[in-house]
């Protein structure tokens, strides 16, 4: 847990704005960061913006927020980004190395808004830099929590979060009380299978799945949030933010999503975080924690939404919140497989190759191959965390295969 | 507003124990608080109890938690209180000048939990000693706000709040980031009348009006309740606790009573403080602030709750809050008075006398005549609050006696 480091600058209360890069800049966490930067009145500088390919997009942006650097992945593209860049003045460059360099330059804060494994390297490249990180990269934490954290408390930086409930947790969590925290509450909206059977849920397609009640997203966090997996990752990246054990991590199911997460402490009280589902929220808390500073969001109206309701995780129906849980006691190379098992098996659901409750049955069983493997370990490096990864994937793709 | 004083001892962390003294120990505020402080182990040491007749019962608290010093206000019960105190080696005082001497004696915090205009002079002598003021009084801030203020102000004390709307608030409102606030949203049940017509409201009799749905209080607090008036007094003391405007402080009908209030911040961000109706919570939390403490409270269990509901104030039923803001705007004795009339016109309903409507009405017309008699101005000393005081009752008394 490192969220306690350094304070960076503070562009909410005048001075000079602060120095930003964002990695994954035309995703849709990118995108978002560019609007709240845009709608900051000068707070922010933006140094470096990296994404994939993407190219008209980036060109664009970067001339938008008037950044010194823009990067693109894959380096087939530098031609058509320099291209797109003449007579800016903004600098280009591509490729894996491009991407890992832009994200050391010393800046004030880094967004880490690149999706997938891919982030990872640059993730730890910025913490190693000694820059503040905004973290939106769930599998720095599902994959490497123990790697990225110990990297982040080495070099004294905060690691902010920007998911919805993490961020909501991070606002409430009050950081001089751990100790009288009883409980980190992370609500779920429970997906669109919240009201099937078990029946149902069997016989549950890709269209069905696809359809998420709150919030727009990519495929696979879409299909995380039906099987509630989404959820489970979300307790083992709470776990690496926060000073809390597993056993006072909680997960309460809350259909409309205004109320992101919040913070049980032992006097009674619950705190929590709300606001209409806008990712602009937690990204401009990020950027300009621990100030606020105004964002481009619809403000909620609690007597428009009228009510708010609340049940409990039914675990038989949506496993995976328990199957979480227990790799996160495993702690090592548990979780690093769990995602990668997860990986495989939403793909094979969405390609139509296994029904969906077997998501989790692929998830549960790639776990269970590992411990009788003897694959279950702590993991210090990147290559291990590779390793695992692989090793996650193989057996998924092993097992999926033969169902 | 005063709340960024010095922080008190820290009694959740080791250390000596925090000093208290207790004013109105045997009121519903002061047994609370004595049993947070039984429930706490050793985190406080209690040097006086103060209260009014019931000797019984403050005796047996001075026993309980140790107490230094016993002080009746009534100085014809000091025989009675002696006796009561014989041979626990505990003092004895009484009379209205050994309750502010008790007020002013050198501890940590004081509990101001006396009820009424009664409560005004030893909180005073509590800020003047320089001790942090944990406030439960109401009168302190509606009646004498600018006077208390600018005293805690001078003297660099925090004042806690201990009402659990105000205490939420506090829980949530982020000191360094006051500039970013945009609402202040107190919460209220809604009383007992929310869902009755206009006519319903009209004919309602003081049994009725007495039935509070959630919270157990004293008769005049629960009409206070019924017609929203307790929600005023609140917004006017909420404009004395935090710096906000009075057009950023805002009221919620939430009928369950399970949010306690909230803050809007401009990024979009709702932070709430919840819990089960018990003070308990905002005891424990205004005796340790910042730090928390364990407190004798249940547990919330949101998925037990299952809904929260949420609806506007309707200023047509209940027109009390806007009486309120109004009067708040003009500052100074109006406040005062319009308080002042509230309690006779709270009377006058009790006994029978007036109608349920009539209560805003009388608090309504006191104030158009104090305007008439430019008798609407500033208070600077408690002289002037009680002259307000005593005008504000007999022109109310005078209008009801009309009615």
């Amino acid at each position: 847990m490192a969220q306690t480091g350094r304070a960076p600058a503070d562009p909410a209360h005048g001075g000079d704005p602060k120095r930003l890069t964002i990695l994954g800049s035309t995703g849709s966490i990118g995108r978002s960061t560019v609007d709240v930067i845009r709608h900051a009145d000068g707070a922010f500088a933006v140094d470096a913006l990296v994404a994939n390919a993407n190219i008209a997009e980036l060109a664009a942006q970067a001339k938008a927020v008037n950044a010194r650097l823009a990067v693109t992945a894959d380096p087939a593209l530098y031609g058509p980004l320099k291209d797109a860049l003449a007579g800016s003045g903004i600098e280009a460059a591509a490729g894996e190395a491009a991407v890992v360099e832009a994200a050391g330059r010393p800046v004030d804060m880094v967004m880490a808004s690149i999706v997938g494994a891919a982030g990872l390297a640059p993730t730890l490249a910025a913490i190693e830099q000694g820059t503040t990180v905004a973290l939106a990269n769930k599998e720095c934490l599902v994959c490497a929590g123990e790697l990225v954290i110990a990297a982040a408390e080495r070099k004294r930086i905060g690691i902010v979060p920007v998911d919805s409930e993490h961020s909501a947790v991070f606002q409430v969590f009050e950081t001089g009380n751990a100790d009288a925290v009883a409980r980190v509450i992370l609500t779920a909206s429970g997906g669109p299978f919240r009201t099937f059977s078990r029946e149902e849920i069997a016989s549950a397609t890709p269209e069905q799945a696809l359809r998420h009640p709150n919030w727009s997203m990519g495929q696979k966090v879409t299909i995380d949030s039906a099987t509630l997996m989404n959820k489970g990752l979300e307790l083992i990246e709470a776990f690496h933010l926060f000073p809390v054990d597993e056993d006072r991590l909680d997960v309460l199911v809350h259909p409309q999503s205004i109320v992101h997460s919040l913070v049980e402490y032992r006097d009674g009280s619950l705190l929590a975080q709300m606001g209409v589902p806008d990712m602009r929220t937690p990204i401009a808390y990020a950027l300009s924690w621990p100030r606020r500073i105004s964002a481009p969001v619809e403000r909620l109206r609690l007597e428009e939404v009228g009510q708010l309701t609340f049940e409990a995780v039914d675990g038989e129906r949506f496993p995976s919140v328990a199957l979480c849980r227990s790799a996160l006691r495993r702690g090592g190379s548990a979780t690093t497989i769990l995602n990668a098992a997860n990986e495989i098996a939403v793909a094979a659901f969405l390609s139509g190759r296994i029904p969906f409750p077997a998501i989790t049955g692929l998830v549960a069983d790639t776990l269970e191959r590992a411990e009788g493997e003897a694959m279950l370990g702590p993991v210090a490096t990147l290559d291990e965390v590779w390793a695992a990864d692989a090793y996650g994937r193989r057996i998924a793709t092993d097992l999926a295969g033969a169902l």
